[in-house]
């Protein structure tokens, strides 16, 4: 099966089982608009590639592990558009959960998805039930506090920001957790899989950056030049765009020497240098590949 | 240990565990606020009760499903006080945590809560894997959709409301994953305690309604009049204060009926109808006796 096949219908599963003609049909139906259509689904194909390059032996567990970084990714998308947060009327292209459904279901939508995000983990691990404490605390930690995009989230509200602490929790928390609940979906350690997920993390935000910098609003499907106008940290306003597009590379190089040696390592390197160059704006994908 | 001890420190427990100089100070801090001091621990009792009148042979378990039950109400709390739906400034006789932390804090500490509720029974059920996946999903179903208390909250989002649906699922849903994840913290089936929880969380959601009606802002440490105010279903708005509180006796008696036979059951209906006093206002204890 495709990869965006089976990451759409995995997606389709977790929504379902919180599906009923009893729920509040508002609701459910801002929920089913915050997950479909997606983005890239950058997080999920992480996931799948990790899960397939350690053997994907129970694909019931990786489909679930998918789509819980999925739906937590959704959630706080939900969350940091609402209007006391960045105040984004689009998102991907349409209007986001709060400007089409009202503020109120789009903080009970988020808050609906990260429950629905710990379910699903739950009903995918039926069959391999010492797989769930690992997943959940994986993706936990990559959500939650200390350190998890929740807190990256939060140090936009600190008068003191730790800005390494901020970059490494705001994205890369969740990049990590998607390569380790990968390998432990697939019953591997996932703890030597941290720094693959880091490194790409804080790649995805450094192009992230870049496209807020040097892309169109039509391109990007959202605002551009937010971090600016919000006075947010970016990379680009660092290190200028050069700068930023050759540390770009740099962690990308990173990344790729960090993936711990697996059944499918060759395969994975590929598969990732090939996702890797729909991180970046059209302007840059040529001079940085 | 007293009930009361006990509660909170498992309860501190689950919050130490996502605390740590690297997290976003303000963020730990209005987590902290939304949970200590706490109002009367309804749930959590309830799931401490119902588990040991089935014996509470893994008291870390206990302790990890009384905290996750608590720590979903507390986010409850946070979200639904939040401009958007009740614009309580108000909770528990303090500022509510948007009045203190400012909105953006409040939406994220309520999510972490969530994800905490979550953390806390895997942690809680290291040495005994087997209880997890059952526990995660009774949270889930008292929290999420189609029927848990998000999904109650959102009834107020529809243009045509299903009363009986709104109301189970506002506050029922939660007591009923109270008293089951009781009865599974311990071991035992939780389907047949589903009734009690139901019941009791009904009986709840009357008192409630009597004392928004009845209640000076003072003793209820909230606004009083705001189920008018907002034209929400009230049980005395229906049934006038003296049907309300034949109604909530009734609920009791119901409750008390359905009490499935396990080992501790006189010490635990004579512990509810202790509790119960407690649900009721001052004005109104002695009546109903």
């Amino acid at each position: 099966m495709e990869a965006t096949t089976r990451i759409e219908q995995a997606l389709e599963q977790a929504l379902a089982d919180g599906e009923s003609p009893a729920g509040p049909p508002l609701l459910l139906e801002a929920i089913r608009y915050a997950v479909f259509p997606g983005g890239a689904r950058i997080r999920p194909q992480l996931v799948l590639a990790v899960a397939q390059a350690c053997g994907d032996d129970a694909p019931e567990v990786t489909d679930a592990a998918l789509a819980s970084i999925e739906l937590m990714h959704c959630a706080s998308l939900v969350h940091d558009d609402l209007p006391c947060f960045d105040s984004a009327d689009m998102r991907r292209g349409k209007p986001s959960v709060h400007a089409a459904y009202g503020e109120r279901l789009a903080v009970l939508g988020g808050d609906a998805l990260i429950v629905l995000a710990m379910e699903v983990l739950a009903r995918g691990t039926a069959k391999s039930p010492e797989r769930l404490a690992p997943l959940l605390l994986t993706v936990g930690q990559g959500v939650s506090v200390p350190s998890g995009i929740i807190a990256g989230q939060a140090w936009e509200c600190e008068p003191k920001v730790d800005l390494a602490e901020y970059q490494r929790a705001k994205t890369g928390a969740l990049f990590a957790a998607a390569t380790m609940v990968g390998a432990a979906a697939a019953g591997h350690d996932p703890a030597p899989w941290r720094a693959l997920g880091e490194k790409l993390g804080e790649a995805f935000q450094v192009a992230d950056d870049l496209r807020d910098a040097v892309s169109n609003p039509e391109e990007l499907g959202k605002p551009v030049g937010q971090d600016e106008a919000l006075d947010r940290p970016n990379a680009v306003r660092q290190l200028g765009v050069k700068g930023a597009t050759e540390r770009l590379k740099r962690l990308l190089e990173e990344a790729m020497g960090s993936i711990p040696t697996c059944p499918g390592e060759a395969e994975l390197r590929v598969l990732l240098m090939k996702q890797a160059a729909k991180f970046l704006p059209k302007e840059l994908a040529q001079q940085a590949a």
